[in-house]
Formats: C-alpha cells, structure tokens, sequence
C-alpha cells in the first residue's frame, strides 16, 4: 500500500518474485466506470471503489486458499484496509511504502504513460491514513534493501546474528546496522560483570533502534531468519566450541555460523567437520581493520563452504571497506581455515610492517632526530612509501603530553595476541622461511624481558656512538627493500600453504581485499594486485627486481653501518640475509647435509645425480 | 651349586638378600663326622655325604613350606642333586657358579682360614657333573651382574625389552648386550619387507647369542620379567600411540614403558596421563649420540615417573657414556616430557652449531680456502673452541673423492627431522626468543628451495667480490661470540619452560650429560657444567661477560663484511642482533605498542608507572 508513485507495482513484482508468488496489481481490477472517472480527471468516491475493493479481498482469499499472494493497492484509508483483509484478518500482512509528499511528486512527474495525473496527489495524501499494523517501509532505500527488510520484517525476525559485543562485536553490529541490515545481537549476562550489555548498547546508538538485544541463547537464535546466520566475535580458542556447543541445541539444519575471531586455521578446520555432522554450515572469516575498521568497513576474509558464504555474502561485502574500484574488500577466499590461514599471515605480515619502521625510527634516533624530526621524515615518506602503518606512525611521534613526546614514555615491553606467534609456527611446521616474521615476533619477546635486559644492559658494552653514516634516503631504501622481503615471504607462505593444502587460493583477490579496511594497507599492496595477476612469486616481477636491485646497497650499507655502531636493527639484517640465501645458487647446505651423514647416518643426494638417490659416506 | 671356592657363599648370600628369603650354607649342615675327615685331608664318599644331604633337601622341603629359600651346596654329582630336590624337583631351581680350575684354584690360594685344603679342588673338578638343568653362570662376572644374571635366569625371562630394531635400536640392543643385560629384541614382521629382522639381527652380533629375538608382541612381553622395561625405539609421532594400543593388552600393572624416540613433549606428557589410567609406567627420554653413540654409550635424558625411572637407572645409566668424572651422562631430567623438551631443545642448539660452522666454512672459503685449508683452520681452532662437531666437520672437509673434496659434490639442501622445527614452535609458545635456532631451522628451508634459488639466482645482482677484510682469528672469535649466545638461548628455553610447567630443571645436570656421548658436546659444555651451578643465565658469568664483550668487535667486523660482500651469514648476525636486543635498556617496543593502542586500542603501559595500570591515548 501507499500513495500513487510510492513504487507499490516495482516493490510488489520484486517481492512476488522473490518469495515465489503470484503477484496482482490492484488497479488492474478497476471497473471501466472507475478508470473512466480518473481519466477525466476525477477522485473516486468510497462508493466507486467499495466493488473493487470487494473484489481485490475475494482475490486475495482465493490465492490464500492455493497459497499466497502479492497484492498492490493503494489502501490510503483505514476503511479500505479492513475490507481488503475481511475475513482473513490474521493472514494479512500489510506493507506501507512511505515517502514524502516531494518526493513521490518528482517521482510522478518523471514518469510517463500513467493515466492518473499527478495533480491527484495532494487528495491522495489528505486522503492517507496512517496505518497502524502495517510494515512501514522508507522508500529511499534501494529496491534490494526494501526486499530484504519487507521479508525480515514480515517473519518479524532478524536477518543476522551477532553473538559478542566485545570491541569488534560492537563495531559490526553497528555496521550492519547501518547499512540497513536487521540484526538481532547478543552478549552473554554474568551476574555482577556483565549485566544488559546488548540493550544498553543498543540504546546508545540511534543507529541500533531497530535491533534487537539479547542475553538470552534461545531467544537470540528464535528471533533470526532461518537459515540462521550467526557471527561470532567471541575470544578465539576453547570459548568458540564453548558458544557453539551453547548454540547447537537451539540451531536447525542449514544455519550459518560464522567465526570471526581470529581463531587457529588448524581449529577452523575441525569445527568445520564437526559441524557439518550437525548439519550446519561453518564459516571462518578473518577479519581486519581495528574497532574503527570494523565500523567503517574492514577487510573480511571468508572461507569455507562456499555454498553457505553465498547466503552471507550480502551482508559481509555491504559492511567491508572498498578497494578503489568500489568492489568490496571481502571475497571468499578458499576452502577449510583460509579466511583465518590469511588472516594470520596477514597479522605476521604486520607485525614485521610494525617492527621495520620500530628500527627505522632507532636508526633516525640515532642519527639524532627528535620525534617529531620522526614524523617529518616519515611523513616526507608517504611520496614513495605510503602505507597505514606508516601514517599512523607519523602521527604517534607527533603526539607531545606536555613538554615531552608521548612515545617516549611508554614502557619498552611490546604485547602480542598470538597470531604472531601462530604465523611463526606455521612457518616452521610448512617448512616455509618466514624469516621476517619470526625476526619480529622474537623482538617483541626480546622487549619482554625488561627486567633482564636493563640488569644484563650493565655487564656489556654498548657503543650507541650515532655515528652511522648513512642518509635518511638510505633508510628509506633499506626500508623499502625490507618491505618487500617482508611481503614475498607472507605471500610465500600463503602460496605454499595453499599448494599443500589444495585450496587454490587466488593471491591477487588477497592482495586487492587488502588494499583497504585492513591494517597493511598500502601503495606496495595495490601494486601486487597486478603482480599477483601474473606470477606468485614476486620475486620474479621486473619491477619488483629493479627496486629490490636498486635498493639493496643501502640496505647493506644501513644494517653493516647499524651493526658497527650498535643499533639493533634485526629486521632489516634478516632481510639481507634472506635475499641473498633465496638467490644463492648453492648454499652452504652441503655442509649440513655431511654433518647429518656424518653423525646420523641420514644420507645425502648429489650435484651429479638428479635422480634423487640417497648416498652414506664412511666420512672418517 | 659348583666346586669349591666358586664363590657359593658369596653369591648365595647376596641372592638370598635380593630376593627377601633366607639363606643356608650347605657346609654348616655337615654331621660332626664329616667335618673331622675333611679336616684330615680325605675326601667324603657317597655314604657320607648321604644324611647330610637327606638333611638339605628336608631343610627345603620346610623352607618351600613357608616360602622359599637359598641353599648353597656343591652338588657335584647328579645323584646328589636327585638327593637334594627329592619331591621338590618342580619347585627347585639349580644356578651353577662355573669356572676354570685355574681361576678357583688361585682364588682358593689367596683365601685364609677355610677348612678344606686346595689339593681337594682336583678330586671335586673330577667329580663334577654337568648339570644339564642348571642355569650356568661364568664367576668371572661382577656379583652384580651375577644376581641379575640368576635373577632373570631363574625367572627365564629377559630384564630389558627393546622394541624397534632401527639404527638407533639395534645400536642400544649391542650396547645392552655388550653390558651383559639380559634383553629381548622385537621388530615388527612386514611380509617380503621386514621378515625375521630381529632373529637376523641377533645372528649377526656374538653379544646378542643370550638376548631372545621376537616378531611376535604377545612373546615378546611375555619373555619379559615384571614389572616389565619396555624401550621402544620406533619413528615418532602416531606410530608410538599405535605401538603402545599393541602392548597394553599385554601387559601388567607397574610395567614400564620408555620412550626413546624423539617424541614431542606435550605428546609424552598426554601418554603419560593415559598410560597412569592403565596402570603403566611411561618414560620419556631423550637419546644423543647417533648411531655410534647409541651403541658406545649416548647421552640419555629421562623424565617421567621418578620411582619407576628407579627401576630402570640401572639399565640406561650402564649403557649411557660417562662424563669426565666418570659419572654416567644420563640423569633423571625431570616429571612429565622434561627429557624428551630438553633433547629437542639439544636437537635446536645442535641445528645452531652446524650451521654456524656452515657459515664460518662460507666465510672461510670466501676469503680463498680449499676445503684442506678450512679442515686446517678448523683443526687449529680445537684449542680453544673444541667441540664434537668441530671435530667432525674438519674430518668432513678433508674427506676426498677421486681429485675433488667430497663436500663440494653434495647436493644443497639440507633436510631436518623435525626437532629444529619443534624447537621454533615450542620457542614461539613459550614466548622465548630462540632466535638463533629459527634462523638455523629457516636455513634449512632455505636450502630446500633449490629450483628457485637457482631461478631467482639470475635476477638479482650478487657481488660475492671475495674482498672481505677479515683474518681467520676474526672469523674464530665471531664464532665463539655466536656459540655463546647460542648456549643461552638454549638454556634460556630450557630454564623458562622449566618455570612454566614447574618442572624444576637443573641445569647444571643437563649440561653435565651433555658433556659426552652426544651430538653437541663441546669444551664450552664443560664450562657450563660449572657456570650453572651458580646461575641460571649464563649472560651473568663473569668469564662469559669478558668473552663475549671480547669477541664481539670480531663478530660486527665479520658480519658487516660479509653483509657489504654479499656473503650468506644469517645466524652470525642474527647473535649480535640478539644480544644487542636483550642488552637493550630501552628497546623500541614502546613505538610498537603506540601503533597497537593505535589502530587496536591495545593499551600501554608507562615508564612513569610500574604499577602495571593500562593506558589508552586518542593519538589524532
């Protein structure tokens, strides 16, 4: 129902579509006097229209009798209404598309062929009763969005489940929330510590008046769609099987969990198998771009079964950021954990973007900048270099509390949640040499040990002459240089995850949802998209060759000069060191193999022979 | 039984002590009569010796009553032992002390005060029947080795079951033999692939002509004496979970199994809790040494259950090398998987030495030496940084094939086990920063990548200019810097695991028995033995401080070299990074957690407030 040009025949037909129903436009059924009568120009009295409306109700109720039906009439009065739905009251939904008057006239007056001439409008809007029962639907909202919220909003149910109103629980759901999306949200009560989190949530937020709160499993689930698609921002580990053995009693063949935590690809994989036992689907989704990201749009990385993302595809690509061709940075990425493998490496691949400008800064410390000396340098930068992490870390050294910079008087122990830690293993248990993240998991480990580091500081000597003798564009080379060894070895570890677990992961898609929302974000990563397009190593590009060519004796020339004068700078060695062991054409491995032979017995293969046969030396 | 001055008593007493039950010396059963003619000289007839011996076999007969008992009495002829175990024959063992007339003959020479002259032994050696029923003993042997002999004799049964005839069992099984236990040897029956190989084993090695060979699980545990030791020696991983599911059916409360293999830590501690449930015994423990030193005596790290390692010290602790002080290199680690963490952590310092000779030998050849010139620097070098792995790798580098060292025909990739890899892992877990051990893991890798080192070799500029500006003692002092700081990291591993899982390690024990017998024993091992009994960080030993801080203007000018001549030294520079890092007062973890609290409001903590309060700043 609604005025003339509130979009009743678009909406109807759409929604008849989509719900598999007959659909029937009331002015279709319209006796010759009544169209007559309009066409002259006239209003039609209640008298006119009591037949046809009998009709439009008898329609309705031989259509109920099969199944259903959508039906369009204006309906403007109370009157009209009660007998349209005679008799079949209780299987009436009303749906009420409301615009304003303007509106709707612009409308009218753009469009051609009609035969009730716009100027009946304004008797139409005096003539509208506001409906009391009826869904009211605004009609700015896209036809796609109308559909959905007509359907959530005839079942009275939410459209997705958002279980955990943690940090990034509450920027999601506001997110979607926003995005029009009819959400039903979740937080668990504990007497005392967390008492009405998700109501009083909600009612902070204008954004959230039409979601529904919840600290209550049962009636969470009960109030969404079926399939039921329910996220979860819960802490990784024991607590996801804990919520999910929580939720599966209430849960129905074919509903939709997601796990949005950063949970261990490892364990993703099992509750996949697990729950597919259950009959439901399982989605692991990395998801990254901090609480703001997580408002505003994060890159999301789902994985999974693919046939259950296409039923969350709507909502997790509307809420993801956009890349600069306005596509969604949200794709499915692959089968099993690679939404959470990903993510993870996406994590290490930060970690090593944090600890590269941690030891950019020493070395411009050392030569005698002060912090905000920092931030120039850095900002001059963003030309050539520019990432995320490089402007916010611009912005930290600018930061002043009082007379002094606020940086330097944080405490030197770096934290870390684990994904770090998880990248580094998975390295080492894929065999893969992901140097660099190791290198920077490790400092952070380094800087943990406070207390030994300032009694050990005592007993050895430390030059800190600061009289490196390099530039600040020698720097930014060995910065860049590092970076890309940095993004070659995450990639390089996707890449050979995806090869051994057969998950025909597409590292250009990877590189495109990463170009924005999420936290390694940056100029580098837009230029692998197109790298990605044609090789997955990109150590092969010739661009990448050239650079990595070019800035290579800065590099040595940064971390030889950093060596001689103290300045701790592991990061950038590793990176040398790296480069030059994955282009050496023979390595110094022959050695361990003879060691391996000699002690072990474990054998070892030939330069002359190819065919892979194992030799045992009598090496005494 | 046996003649005269075989050591009857001796043994008899001993035996009867082991076993709880009381002992009776046949001689003080003689009648008065009897006495008086061999104090005359003359022998006994039968007739004599007839009531005396009807008086023995009643003395049984009462004993066996009650429980048991030791008789010891020479019973040279089979009529006499008919005699003796008249009605008990089912219940009576016979143990024969044999030996040469020669041997008895001198041993009764050099005894006072015994009533039977020594021109008697002539008359008893003619009397003397072999018995054909008697468990036959050499008097050669120890008394120990005696009573075990007659203990397991008696019983039938082996003292000691290995389970696995691989490299490193067969070598333990040689070493077992040698050392005069009794054992039962098991390898698996595979049709037309592993048939008889325990049977084939056994024939091939005279030390192995009293051990039992078996194909056969049930006869195998059943040739065992209770509670049985069980060493299994078969691939780690999923195998010692099936072998263990074999054995259980077999075997009785308070057996023990032994792990030998290099079985992952937590997975020791799990088998642990299970086997407990069972009744059984499990013992984790390390084994070093190779082939070699698993057959002349390995280095052995056992954990678990203390009392039942009681039961098999004497096993392990015989067959383990001895130290300096001739103390065994085999200790109780420590509860849970301590052994099996400490051999992989053995394994992870291991990887470290080899690689760091790896990569000095680079270094030695970049400066213009042939393998014979590096065996000669490194044979210089056993003065003052002497090592097992020194010494080997010097042996490798002269070995020769035909014109051409052997080194330099082996193909470069170097393979790995899986030790390094859990070592990185357990590191990473643990949040320890074992830096030099990734480093070694992650060259392996590396190497691994042959094809694409050799295709990337091509794209990237490599000067390799042979202009390093270093001398040998350079390189020798860089190498010493890094051999130090690879040993704290090890112990450092060892020392936090130890705090974590309250396993209260002694790590000057563990450096004790890592002075021999396994793979990294080194001069510097020695020293630590003696460092640690004053401190669990070896960065705080005084000597240490002064090598260290002695050597590592080596080490920077031998890093910053190579680094500026493209020569491959990723662990050496990765230990002055590392001790740069944990001698850092103030690391730059503070710019890390600015960017965390940044973009994931992670918090910080403040240098102004060790309180340990979190702070969260708005850094726009």
């Amino acid at each position: 129902m609604g005025v003339s040009g509130c979009g009743k025949s678009t909406i109807g037909k759409l929604l008849a579509q989509e719900l598999d129903i007959p659909f029937f436009d009331g002015d279709d059924f319209h006796p010759e006097s009544n169209i007559q009568k309009m066409s002259n120009g006239q209003a039609l009295n209640d008298a006119d229209r009591q037949g046809w409306l009998e009709t439009l109700n008898d329609l309705a109720k031989q259509q109920l009798a099969k199944n259903s039906c959508v039906i369009v009439c204006s309906a403007l009065k109370q009157k009209y209404r009660d007998t349209l739905s005679l008799n079949i009251n209780a299987e009436t939904n009303w749906v009420y598309l409301s615009g304003s008057f303007n509106q709707i006239f612009d409308r009218l007056n753009s469009r051609e062929g009609h035969f009730m001439p716009s100027e009946l409008l304004i008797s139409q809007f005096e003539t509208l009763e506001d409906p009391k029962d009826a869904l009211k639907i605004d009609i700015t909202l896209t036809p796609e969005n109308i559909i959905r919220t007509i359907k959530s909003g005839l079942m009275n149910t939410s459209e997705f489940g958002l279980f955990g109103l943690g940090v990034m629980g509450k920027s999601l759901c506001r997110n979607l929330a926003n995005n029009g999306f009819k959400i039903s949200m979740f937080n668990r009560h504990v007497a005392g510590v967390e008492v009405d989190v998700a109501k009083n949530f909600k009612a902070e937020y204008s954004e959230l008046s039409h979601a529904k709160a919840f600290d209550d499993i049962a009636a969470f689930v009960n109030s969404l769609q079926q399939p039921r698609r329910i996220m979860l921002m819960v802490n990784a580990g024991k607590t996801i099987d804990y919520v999910i053995e929580d939720l599966l009693p209430y849960l129905s063949e074919n509903d939709i969990i997601i796990d949005g935590g950063n949970s261990n690809y490892k364990k993703t994989k099992e509750r996949n198998t697990y729950l597919k036992t259950k009959g439901i689907h399982f989605i692991g989704t990395g998801v990254s771009g901090g609480e703001e990201g997580a408002l505003k749009g994060p890159s999301i990385m789902p994985s999974g079964d693919k046939e259950a993302y296409k039923n969350v595809a709507q909502f997790l690509e509307t809420i993801s950021a956009k890349d600069k061709n306005g596509l969604p940075c949200c794709t499915y990425v692959g089968p099993e954990g690679s939404g959470q493998f990903i993510k993870m490496v996406h994590n290490g691949v930060e970690y090593v973007e944090m600890q590269l400008l941690a030891e950019v800064a020493t070395i411009l410390e050392s030569l005698g900048q002060n912090p905000d000396d920092i931030a120039n340098t850095l900002d001059s930068w963003k030309a050539t270099a520019n990432s995320y992490l490089l402007e916010i870390t611009a912005t930290i050294f600018r930061k002043k509390e009082g007379d002094d910079w606020l940086v330097n008087k944080i405490l030197d122990k770096a934290g870390n949640k684990g994904t770090g830690n998880w990248t580094t293993i998975a390295s080492a248990e894929l065999g893969v040499p992901s140097t660099l993240i190791a290198s920077a998991l490790f400092s952070r480990y380094i800087s943990f040990y406070k207390e030994e580091r300032v009694q050990l500081n005592k007993n050895f000597e430390n030059s800190n002459t600061s009289e490196l003798n390099v530039t600040t564009n020698d720097i930014l080379e060995a910065y860049q240089f590092a970076r890309i060894i940095n993004h070659y070895q995450g990639f390089k570890l996707i890449s050979e995850a995806s090869n051994k677990f057969e998950w025909h992961l597409n590292l250009s898609e990877i590189a495109r949802i990463w170009t924005n929302g999420c936290i390694i974000r940056s100029t580098l990563m837009e230029d692998l998209v197109a790298v990605f397009k044609h090789t997955t190593n990109i150590l092969t590009n010739p661009e990448l060759i050239n650079k990595v060519n070019n800035y290579k004796s800065s590099a040595k020339k940064v971390v030889s000069e950093c060596i001689l004068n103290d300045v701790t700078t592991p990061a950038l060695a590793e990176a040398i060191q790296f480069l030059n062991g994955i282009t050496t054409k023979y390595a110094s491995a022959n050695i361990i193999q003879a060691q391996r032979d000699y002690f072990g017995a474990h054998t070892y293969q030939r330069l002359d022979d190819d065919s892979g046969k194992s030799y045992h030396s009598n090496w005494n």
